[in-house]
């Protein structure tokens, strides 16, 4: 099946691409991941596989059992070459220390960097040598050996000295939502914009509060779906200190459409910007109904369908732009690792949130 | 079942959901379609029921004869309170002629006006009357006698006296596409945006690129997958007159990422703006390939995968701002049938169009 291999390669990866043939690796059924490097490549030692959450809840819910679990992730990446879910095809990200840099390589890496790929796993060459057993399967975060290759136009970060792994790997993984937030916010027509972060006690979420915050926003909604994550919001608020990290903190359930837009009303809304932060499908008309006419919505959310955004904004004759959430926009790792140093209340429930996960291991 | 009915309505049709209680009309499993208005209402005396493509190939392969579907699109309106397919979720459009208008329906309808809906009968109110003993079962159209009922926030369309029906009807079937691409091209940072429809020899490709160049493009380029696709193109562009159609037509392979982007560039590319008007998967990375870093693509297309999307433009570091395409957008009617009226070439497109599909029956 495998043709001989291509004698250029290609900053996207194409060279990488075992089948079908012609498609980006993110299309890719298969990739070649073999370790030797063409000129604009970068190898990574693998330390941590970092799964995205839609894919490691779909495992985890058809396979409970550890072993099962590590088989799972091990055949789709002896496999497919790649950690790409087949059913969500979603991946998430690694971190590892660079071993060596093809001498092409535009990325500006060094060997023995400490680096997390910013680009998705569901696009990365990954051999996983250790058979994952130092993983019991219960947590996103894995521990691996292997090697993974980067391409000239693949995305890294290097880890910041200043901030723990975990913690700097959890900013990363979700920097495009707040530097789109921003982006968003900043640009929205009203002066003051109300912004409403559906899912704010988590990580994307409180991250975009708080670059909504930053970007002008003249209040904050964060919407979350029940009361011990509104005590989470609360606490952060107050780590946070005048002004807090939202400006009211609501408990409504976003796939109950008109329950959602009565409580974000009621809260000082409808929203100029809506910022769809929860991972559960459903939310789509909920966060149409809180956005106010001429408004956007930015759908963050791995599940979100595009057809019920489609058909359920045209269903209520809502002039709303949505936009689905890149994961990539120019200086997101910087702006929101900033953010993280300059927030306490984020910084704060990104520590629950690693500890919850590392208690769960 | 059946709760006293509220006393106030809602612009959302709420108050005609009998089951399940609380969720938006699209999603409801039963609605109250009893022709009495609300204030804000408006009654429509049903002429002709248009089924949606997915819902009508469902119907049609479970009931091959005319009488079991019959019976079958008879079950669901009566039992439902409206015609959405239980299988698909979709409906269609109907056509009709206002009966009657609430005093506070700020749809701005007469009685005798006639309407086309351009919100989904998945979310209308209707009673059929006349046992659709004039529907032979073998075509989307199906005439027939009945009421449905239009909201305070329905969308519905006066039909234009000087087009005919079917040729009006398919205008504002695709009405949204245009609508959005105008202000799209209108609002883009380029003097003389460069935009690329992609499929842009059919319906909503066709008026969106006449869109686009209404709207100020610099250059619009069509993309079509074959050379027959071209060469309606041709004749559509020689129909127009001085300008043509479009500046370029180029045939590719939307779901080939690489010589998209490549068949774009060579055409004066890569694109400020790009708009995907085709119904097939898998042409989110070509899309996001050939547009510009800082340019926009606009998905129209019902089989764009959101985390295709998502993924993919993040995959290969693009910093490209992604639209779902909204149905929805204020004047679209009005905006699609001028365009019409005004552009020969795309008129041919539409008029062969339903020629084929004539044919067809």
């Amino acid at each position: 099946m495998t043709a001989a291999p291509p004698r250029v390669s290609s900053p996207l990866g194409l060279h990488r691409v075992l089948a079908p043939v012609g498609v980006l690796p993110q299309a890719a059924w298969q990739l070649d991941a073999r370790p030797d490097l063409w000129p604009d490549e970068v190898r990574v030692g693998v330390q941590r596989l970092n799964l995205d959450a839609a894919s490691f809840r779909q495992l985890r819910s058809e396979h409970p059992e550890s072993a099962a679990m590590r088989s799972a992730v091990l055949s789709i990446v002896a496999e497919r070459g790649k950690m790409q879910n087949p059913v969500t095809g979603s991946g998430g990200m690694l971190t590892g220390v660079v071993e060596e840099v093809g001498p092409d390589s535009p990325l500006g890496l060094r060997p023995g960097d400490q680096v997390a790929t910013l680009v998705s796993l569901s696009l990365t060459p990954l051999v996983i040598s250790d058979g994952l057993t130092r993983w019991d399967g219960r947590s996103e975060q894995v521990p691996c050996d292997g090697h993974a290759i980067l391409f000239g136009r693949s995305i890294a970060a290097r880890l910041p000295a200043d901030l723990a792994g975990p913690l700097a790997l959890a900013v990363l993984d979700v920097c495009g939502a707040p530097a789109l937030t921003y982006r968003v916010v900043s640009d929205s027509p009203s002066s003051k914009p109300v912004v409403a972060i559906i899912g704010a006690s988590g990580k994307s979420g409180s991250l975009s509060a708080a670059a909504a915050r930053q970007a002008g926003a003249g209040r904050v909604i964060g919407v979350v779906p029940v009361e011990a994550e509104a005590a989470i919001m609360r606490a952060a608020s107050a780590d946070e200190g005048p002004g807090g990290l939202v400006d009211e903190i609501v408990v409504a359930d976003a796939r109950d459409p008109v329950g959602l837009a009565a409580a974000v009303a009621a809260a000082g809304g409808p929203a100029d910007v809506t910022v769809v932060c929860v991972d559960v499908p459903g939310c789509e008309g909920g966060a149409i109904l809180a956005t106010v006419q001429g408004g956007t919505v930015v759908f963050f959310s791995m599940a979100t369908s595009f057809t019920a955004a489609a058909l359920g904004a045209e269903g209520v004759a809502a002039d709303v732009t949505m936009l689905v959430g890149n994961g990539y926009v120019p200086g997101h790792a910087q702006l929101a690792l900033d953010l993280m140093r300059s927030h306490p209340g984020v910084r704060g429930i990104f520590q629950r949130r690693i500890d919850e996960s590392e208690g769960l291991e």
